[in-house]
């Protein structure tokens, strides 16, 4: 087995569990090195506290069994769904979980799979074990530091190339679709972490813009929240950008949000509650007034995912260790009008904290 | 209301459901023109039999409700999971759903979203529901029929523009890079439908391989399976090439198997069993002996899913009906050695099928 599978079923019998069980995503591919694609075919890795994991996949999945250097039993079935609850009577049985306290990550986990398993384990507690894998996957290993480092780097590169081309005019679209190739060009995977947001004017007052179809305009505020995956790790970058000439007051929560963004970057230490970081970058905003028009939490984890643990938010009192990464990115979005936002990411290291992204913050003109 | 919505009312009421709810997702947006990603902030979406719809989300969600043409409820949360509970329950208390029949898809709806629901309507039932929805998207209005025929153009686009920069010692990887920038300037939204497979030798026996690092060799078949997305609809196609001269049983398995695309293409029309249109073009591999060989289903609906009903198995007796939309992709994969699969996109008409890809599909050399 390997030794994330040993650390596992170590924080398995630690927090009283009896098994863990996954679907495919990143949880499933930290722990055994395996990818499945998430389909209308249930997959389901079970991850027993005392004996080697069980595997229910599609036949055709099989042939990806075949390279492992440690023991996997597996259960397959065929394309008949009327098969599917059969592989999972059996990896059940096989393992003896019925009765057991099986845990879950309801964040992952569908009814898809959990009704296959609820019927062949009905006597089962699937508690909420989200933290026990979530542990384990917060403290990156210096490999893992690596790849987020090429990531931010790819990022920062393809974002380099795409400013030159950006110009009046062009739609949100376009300049997302540029910023997607150069990307790619960049050495980024192509599963992006996430489709890039490039919004401008009124759109840039939503955080979690779609880009569309508007095309830039003189005085629009600009924001770019971009990143790409390396070695299957993500970066997650955003700066904002002035279209020639815009409003004072643009200027000037631009200049805010960069404080409150160093202010957050310099917060973060081990020991260190992850909701101090918030405050940090939070109380500049909030002293000048502003506070209202910041709506989202300072900072998520980073690494196989997006949006992982710990989650930078006022009322999460964890303490940041060392390997920890994650995400400072403060907003200011005042509605139907402009947002700014700005963002780097960050590896909490013994001393302090390593900022990988080191891309110019400054409000830069563009177009 | 949406006439989409306004029928989906009728199809819950005919299945005797009380309400449909939906998280992030196609079915989401195909039933109300909204897009929200899917986070570890729970959104949902209750569609009543009887009332307008009801939405929980985020607050930094709320402003994407702004240019609605019809009335919605919204019950938002801030960022402290703490407070989550209470929008669902607000939810819940507005449409009066507890005690009462609320349809879910199993295959989309996470663990998170059914224990707020479960908290919030404790003595609910929460059946599968997924056909009542996918009999409204299973059948293509005209203008979805023309988003997926230009995405099918763009694909093709894009294969044609990277094959001649393909060359024997380029890695998997990097052909998919390329063909992935090729699927961009095509006019690709940059949200594929899924990441290219572009699997090469003993990879391209793995009919769910991931593009790796192996150099293309000469000898090698290459199986290349893509899709570009276009106003927001998606295509679905593989063909197979030779890298240089190949073994000539890898020509056979070549013939047969466009024998078998052929043949299950020209099954398809309306009243036809799915399992008519597998059995054509299994019979004519089977009938050569590698029946066991092609280890998966013929094909599967596509629309705003790569992976949607109908699916197109030997058990499945669902008729086809005009709109529905496939994929006809028989293979044959020689484990160790080498695969081959042709995949083209269909449209069921009143007569007969309409083939949306027309990519030539003999054996042709690359690199």
């Amino acid at each position: 087995m390997t030794a994330r599978l040993e650390r596992l079923q170590g924080a398995l019998r630690n927090a009283g569990l009896d098994a863990l069980v996954l679907n495919p995503g990143p949880s499933l591919s930290y722990l055994t090195g395996l990818h499945f694609p998430l389909t209308e075919r249930p997959v389901v890795l079970l991850l027993a506290a005392q004996s080697a994991p069980v595997v229910v996949l599609p036949e055709l999945e099989l042939l990806k069994l075949a390279g492992l250097s440690y023991e996997m039993k597996a259960f397959s079935y065929g394309e008949d769904p009327a098969g599917w609850e059969a592989a999972f009577r059996q990896a059940i049985g096989a393992l003896g979980l019925d009765g057991k306290r099986i845990g879950v990550e309801p964040r992952a986990l569908r009814l898809l799979e959990y009704r296959f398993l609820q019927s062949a384990a009905p006597q089962a507690d699937y508690p909420d074990a989200s933290g026990v894998v979530s542990q384990l996957r917060g403290r990156k290993e210096p490999g893992e530091i690596a790849a987020m480092g090429k990531a931010v780097a790819a990022a920062q590169q393809a974002l380099r190339a795409t400013l030159p081309l950006i110009k009046v005019g062009m739609t949100e679209l376009e300049v997302a679709s540029e910023l997607t190739v150069q990307l790619l060009r960049s050495g980024s995977q192509p599963e992006l972490p996430f489709a890039p947001i490039v919004s401008a004017g009124p759109n840039s007052a939503n955080p979690h813009a779609s880009p569309g179809p508007r095309p830039l305009q003189k005085g629009d505020l600009l924001v770019v929240d971009w990143g790409a995956t390396v070695d299957d790790y993500i970066s997650d970058l955003t700066r904002t950008f002035a279209v020639g000439e815009v409003d004072p007051e643009f200027k000037k929560i631009h200049r805010l949000v960069l404080e409150a963004n160093t202010a957050g970057r310099a917060a973060a230490r081990p020991g260190v509650p992850c909701a101090t970081v918030d405050q940090a970058a939070r109380s500049v905003i909030e002293s000048a007034g502003y506070g209202a028009y910041f709506t989202h939490r300072t900072g998520h984890g980073i690494g196989l995912e997006a949006h992982e643990d710990p989650y930078l938010r006022g009322d999460n009192l964890e303490l940041m260790q060392p390997g920890m990464a994650f995400t400072v990115e403060p907003g200011i979005y005042l509605p139907g009008r402009n947002g700014v936002r700005i963002e780097d990411n960050l590896i909490v290291t013994e001393l302090g904290a390593d900022c990988l992204s080191d891309m110019e913050r400054d409000l830069a003109m563009v177009g």
